[in-house]
């Protein structure tokens, strides 16, 4: 069934004439448009895409499938009008997408003009469709995915002590770009020595120095589709922290690697990894959620994390990537893109998990 | 007076005990801090910054002048809490950027949980604050407009016919980026030929082709400050529609910087060049705004555009930037960055303004 087929469903069970869709990838999803601005309107025989006079031309390229209307000044403006014009009563918005000020000024427009339309707030429907991929996304992720392999060999090729993180971060994302990375999904990681107790570090002038940890966190964009990997390793092998803080958390990553399971929640796959760190006494040092959705967005559904009720599917597509982090000293993160198949999960990430670069 | 002050006269003005700031580049404007996500909480006598795990170091590191607070979870988890327990009853949210889902939990766990506090959406509290540049701020667009220049040049030196657009335009952000540009503000734009017609196109595989117009439209980055510059040119001389709408083109924008003054609106300024395209007999064709602010933002306040409102006045700094798109042939669209100074507009751009390059 085509993907707006399946949101027919959905409109049909929560008994709307037309849903709103204004969040970036769920209208690329849905169209293919790939315009910064723009508003689908999806009904059970209509799929209509509004947009401004910039994106005119290319909606009607990139969206063959829709109904390019021109639409001039604030959704406010025409919005309330051409849905009542359209003779859609119950019009459903995205809730998690539409700011505040936006539904307040439609509200009031709607009561203004008497409009008969009512405003329904819906969560996460086209969300929902793309949460498992099918083979043609998946093998865009897969090319992002080999994409950032490469771009690891890379790196532990022209890593050497006293050249700068930023210098690194700058040479990555030039060598995912000219051997066919889309704009990268995420500004590039790289964080050395203590910066590496930061786990969202911004690559800085800080030079590289031996035997001191180095976090690299990078993704490709093939299609729109990304890839998101970390390492971490030590340029030499005098750091006895070093070795045992990464053999906890490879630990932690190889045990969710081989028992996260098709049915289990968020939480349940998270508890897997964080039960090994917490064990060997790091637990408050894992700070973050065990992984993330992984698609047109660089983070979407599903979360893994201590209170995710997210459920693991077929098809499901996300990242595994447990840490530990220690201010002052640094920290380790190891993270795999994979894909739930068979009830198991199958990894997509290649490159090598090595300890040291010597 | 320092942003902290200006802001704590808008929140007694406002009433607001309290004001929660989570829109990126308000929150970095106020507290340096440059992190993905996090939340200020201003008032009369405090300063706060909440952030997750990821980046508490960062965020006692770059906002020295705030109290940096551990937050888990949802926001719904923890703000009604600690907005609570620090006495503010008058809570403020920037209504443009909380999305309508997180205030309904908001409210309903406000209710719930018994607590004597008001959520009070407010509109560009800190936006209007931004809208006028500081010296040092100015000096960080100066330096992003200068590598702007400077990869225009870059491209006069490097088109030629038969290279795509998408090799000219990375070659571009290659060269801004090793200049010193931090990633680029937005995607840059290589048009040629009837893709011209398209004013946000995306680079494609076409190539350049000797008579079609090629715009280009790219921007530098520098401390988080942004510059914008386009220019559209023929590779040749034998177009005669060309030389006509560039000169109209042109027209229109000398007309605007030579006109705008200080106390005019942003709609006064658009109508300035918007008049002479008209008279040309080109006014459909002009369907966007005349232009933007431009600051932590790529777009911001002030609009230049028919129906802003938005008063024009010294220390602004905005694009001017009309065009004429032409479906199957092409576009023109010239476009500097200019700060008003003295109630008259100084262009801070030094590009050349070319039609031909041969």
């Amino acid at each position: 069934m085509s993907r707006l087929q399946r949101l027919r469903q959905s409109l049909t069970q929560q008994e709307l004439d037309v849903l709103i869709v204004s969040q970036p990838e769920n209208r690329r999803y849905l169209s293919g448009f790939t315009g910064s601005t723009g508003w689908l309107l999806i009904s059970a025989s209509n799929a209509f895409l509004a947009v401004d006079f910039r994106y005119v031309e290319q909606a009607k390229k990139e969206a063959s499938d829709f109904d390019v209307v021109h639409v001039k000044g604030d959704l406010v403006n025409w919005l309330p009008k051409l849905t009542s014009d359209l003779g859609f009563k119950k019009v459903g918005f995205e809730a998690d997408q539409v700011p505040f000020a936006i539904y307040q000024q439609l509200c009031k427009t709607v009561g203004d003009g008497h409009y008969q339309i009512q405003l329904i707030p819906t969560n996460g429907l086209v969300e929902s469709l793309r949460v498992v991929k099918e083979p043609e996304e998946l093998k865009f992720i897969t090319e992002a995915v080999k994409l950032a392999d490469a771009a690891f060999d890379h790196a532990k090729s022209i890593i050497r002590p006293m050249v700068s993180e930023k210098e690194i971060a700058w040479e990555l994302e030039r060598f995912l770009r000219e051997k066919g990375s889309e704009p990268v999904p995420f500004d590039i990681i790289v964080a050395s020595g203590s910066n590496a107790a930061l786990p969202h570090a911004k690559p800085s002038e800080q030079v590289i120095l031996e035997n001191k940890p180095v976090v690299i966190d990078l993704g490709a964009r093939v299609n729109g589709y990304c890839s998101d990997l970390s390492r971490t390793f030590l340029l030499g092998d005098e750091d006895k922290t070093f070795s045992k803080i990464y053999d906890i958390v490879l630990g932690a990553q190889l045990t969710a690697l081989a028992a996260i399971m098709a049915g289990m929640s968020g939480a349940q796959a998270d508890r897997l990894a964080r039960t090994v760190v917490e064990e060997a006494g790091y637990g408050d040092a894992f700070g973050h959620g065990l992984g993330h959705g992984i698609g047109l967005g660089a983070h979407e559904s599903p979360r893994l994390g201590p209170n995710s009720l997210d459920l693991l599917i077929d098809g499901m597509v996300f990242t595994i990537e447990p840490g530990i982090y220690i201010a002052g000293w640094g920290g380790v993160r190891i993270e795999d893109t994979v894909v739930m198949e068979n009830s198991r999960v199958k990894t997509l990430t290649k490159a090598e998990k090595i300890a040291n670069v010597c």
